[in-house]
């Protein structure tokens, strides 16, 4: 699996709309890799896009699993599912590239880690933002000095619409959104952990669905062991599109990231100067997607652990539930609080 | 006092830096304003800034206060002596302009705003931001419905540098430089008041003078009670330069101001792209300050209030020694437990 | 060859370093292209850009465009062998890319344009720049009449590098650099024609080297038919990276397109701030290539005249030898002086 | 007079738009200037503006030039009465503030800088561009080479409005309008002096008054005796507003200034982004005009040559005589033969 020269055989599994995104991207961006077989329960999901790229589909994902022409595994189920996916794709030796959140509990998270660290399977989370040039160009700088010591960050997410309000399961602003935004503040700071978390939030575009435990926007603030504070928010209504942002400020300057206009184009006209924003995640960060499954196949064919790693997933994880016990205390709360039932040892 | 074609006779209070800036401003930018008398306890200083525009100096404020030729006072005073001064001239029936911030308590504040009150002044204070061209197309274009109802707000000072830790006194970050991103997201959020504040602050400049009381970097959450969010940050020590920002994002859009380069020049070279940044408020914001004072020298020219106003004063107060609340306490804090043996009345 | 679902079997010929781009373009990112063929009159290049993409390679480009199984062919060998290639492409009913410029005298040009009219298949220039998203976007703004009626037009090329002047056939400035930018202004015109050309260039960047014939600094002024002046300018060396820009000045606004940053991330230090540059054409125009070869397949499949047809090229030729002869002259040239001996009625 | 201390006098002549924006300035923004007598033959339009700031007002220029309490003069008249104010005010040995152009023909700027000479008298041309703070930070990198030796220059001034095309005198676009660009072209490529001119016009923007002899679009190409090109272009009706930028490439990089936008906030809403854009010449290079004067008062009071000479006055215009050649030669036009009977000696 490692000899460079090697297809990787890809299985995928869940067809829904960030599914049919990886699997169009592994069939026709990512170079040696091969998208084989899309697992869905729902038949039809599964063909559709099974056919689209000449794949087989299965309705089963333990069959994808543990079919032995299937080289890697690529997880874009609903977040629920994703531990045992997890689990059995590690206990098939497969090396696993899964969405955010890996899991939505720690302990579930801890058992599919467990399994990954038992088989020693390479697994990648998908958190694509550190896969956009801009963003990874940032990190490059913080991580060459240039900024010095990270002191304050930041790390937004707005997304352009809230379609179905009465759909959202709560918590997803943290579990779902902002974790994201978890992992690109610590990413940010390399070296550094979060200690404590003060999170608030509200639902400010869907009051109607308050009472339900929607919420839709957020605020977030994280102390790092360096001293750090990171700011983390997110919307779920931005009207004028997709808007993902980070910035670090440091002891010797400050880097930003996130630009969210379409392109470089500028018109000038009676009504001033306007330039088009992006309007959606592809459209902003298509060619993150893109590059994280293609480190993800690179990993798996050198044999080798991915740039995005369980750990990284852990800690985000770890931060969200800090979160939602926030708001649930109305006051800060320590991430050790999170972490102390937890088991050690994941990498 | 009111008639149009009146020159005003102003009489300034304090000698330091912006005591120095504010006097060069009256005497060579404002129209129609005639700096007569600068007062400062130390004759030098007070002397030397006068006869630079052909002013008198005193050394007793009190002294200029009840000179029947002084039209308005304009205090640039120490902060500790604000809320004496301003009493003096109210009583004195002189109009005030009072750089931020008015008082460092509330009953001291009070006591101020109540001599306003009883003798009917104009009372102004130097939130210049306000009078920024950026921060002032975004208020208006906010105050128009542009980006619809405030969700999140942002506002942020970075200082280029920190002198003399040993010389700052304990919560200057909330009470002297915050309390400017205090004033500006209320205003940017009109009709709205905060109900509840956290912040976080440490020492991550000069982390040797945190035993001491020191803090130089500090994060700020606001929950208004239209449910907007707003996050206040500020640094005592930003490589890059006078960094002020301020972003309104709403249920119809964003505006941001703030725009620390120092001119429109770009520079590329074999090193890529390059830009100066403003490496000082004054650079920043100079024409700010030219405007603030011009709408005081205006309100007192018209016999009306002042754009910025004591309330406005006093709502920035009450956040700031919320936030201090909020560090002791390391727990969100109401803001009516500040308030709550405020007297009521001051406009 | 015109079902949607085909797959396009695709001949290069050339494996210079357009070629060797290209070639990884139809391999990996052209959905529904296969890249069968390399022909290159040199073996071991041919063979090793072959093998790299998994195709054969041959040494004479006839047997390439008379292979059956070869449904297209894309051109990007040296200039002065374009016209005979495209002949024998034409002759064999083969579909047609071609790298600019198509030909470099108007003679031969025609000769090409006049098989690939008789043979009637589709014939692609590469202008890739109308592939860029943000040129794409300013035509498309200008089309829709969002500027009006254009008036100033400009349109430049930088290059970031002359590494080898002595290898740099005469007029390489006109024919192969600056032919981008004549198409461009014509394209962000339309509807208009050019009708004179005013030009002057020099040898600034490798001074040495004009007597040779060298020119590698140019300006060219043209006059449409609908009164629009446009600017078209070109380097051979910009020390800070690969620029290229355009703009179009009309009775409503304007638009510009072009952005030589090499993304969205800024840094700010003690020296001000600072963005990174693109220092090469693929870094800068990437996706241009991977859109116009795009194109090119999806018009073979769908049996349709390309975006960029046989007519651009000869417009944008004819302006490139009236350059030369203003330069010669020394005057400005009427652009039908350099067509009147050609043949009419190609597309 | 040079004593640094001591106030200017000034007198200002011609109480038109833009005599009263430097009435404006020299009243309330020049420090130690004072604005004292306003000349006009319209003693109505004198009198109005001399009240507003406290000046006299009469109406014979000569009046105003021979007062001995007038230390220096401000010509803001016509530019056909220039040349003959220039001579009266130096042989009354008074420092003098020109606008641009100094004089409409060659003769007559000869025979004004001579009376200069004569007298060595201060003289300084209204080219404010010089004192934007983006042009002149541009220059000053230049000047400090940081782009090495400039090859391709570019500047172009675009006015919102033609308001009345009929009372436009012929080669307007020229001789007040482009003459800006060429001072700045020739000011941004230091050392080098313009050999030939190509120039192109044309009535885009008011078709129907070409007959009558109006240009209010035009092109011009001038090269240097370094090799340099450089690219002047003015339109007189930008839709979007007043457009000034200019860009010098050369070896070692790039500067650009200009910024059309008003000020630095930026909208983003479910149109995309939008910012404003400067409506006019006092909106988008207001402070030009103040720092201008304010280097005049200084010169005058340090009784020194003022920054911007009669010889930058005499290259401008002989470029632009050079270009009203080239139009009606339809040709370039060798510069030298413009300045052939003209009289050496001016500084």
């Amino acid at each position: 699996m490692s000899q460079p020269q090697t297809e990787i055989t890809v299985g995928l599994i869940g067809a829904g709309r960030i599914g049919a995104s990886h699997a169009r991207i592994l069939a026709e961006r990512v170079p040696r890799a091969r998208l084989a077989v899309v697992a869905d329960p729902r038949p039809e999901a599964g063909q559709a896009l099974a056919q689209r790229y000449g794949a087989r589909s299965v309705t089963d994902p333990l069959d994808l699993i543990g079919d032995p022409r299937v080289d890697a595994v690529v997880i874009t189920a609903s977040s629920d599912a994703h531990t045992e996916l997890i689990v059995a794709a590690a206990t098939a030796g497969k090396p696993i590239f899964c969405e955010k959140p890996a899991s939505l509990t720690l302990p579930d998270l801890d058992r599919a880690l467990g399994a990954v660290a038992a088989a020693d399977v390479p697994l990648q989370i998908g958190f694509n933002r550190r896969f956009a040039v801009d963003f990874r160009a940032a990190h490059d700088a913080v991580v060459a000095g240039a900024v010095g010591t990270p002191q304050l960050i930041r790390s937004l997410t707005r997304d352009p619409g809230l379609a179905n309000p009465a759909g959202v399961p709560p918590w997803t602003i943290f579990l779902q959104t902002l974790i994201h935004d978890f992992d690109t503040v610590a990413w940010l700071n390399p070296g550094a952990e979060p200690v404590e978390v003060y999170a608030t939030a509200d639902a400010l575009v869907a009051p109607d669905h308050k009472a339900s435990g929607l919420l839709d926007t957020a605020v977030v603030v994280i102390t790092f062991d360096n001293g750090a504070r990171a700011v983390a928010e997110a919307s779920f209504s931005a009207a004028y599109g997709y808007d993902v942002r980070a910035e670090v400020f440091g002891s010797a300057g400050m880097v930003t990231a996130g630009d969210g206009r379409s392109n470089a184009m500028v018109l000038r006209d009676a009504g001033g100067l306007h330039q088009g924003t992006a309007r959606g995640d592809v459209e902003l960060l298509g060619e993150s997607y893109v590059a994280e499954l293609a480190e993800f196949v690179s990993a798996v064919r050198e044999g080798r652990e991915p740039a995005v790693t369980g750990h990284d997933a852990r800690r985000a994880l770890v931060v969200a539930l800090a979160c939602i016990e926030s708001v649930r205390q109305h006051a800060p709360v320590a991430v050790a609080t999170m972490t102390a039932a937890a088991r050690p040892g994941v990498r």
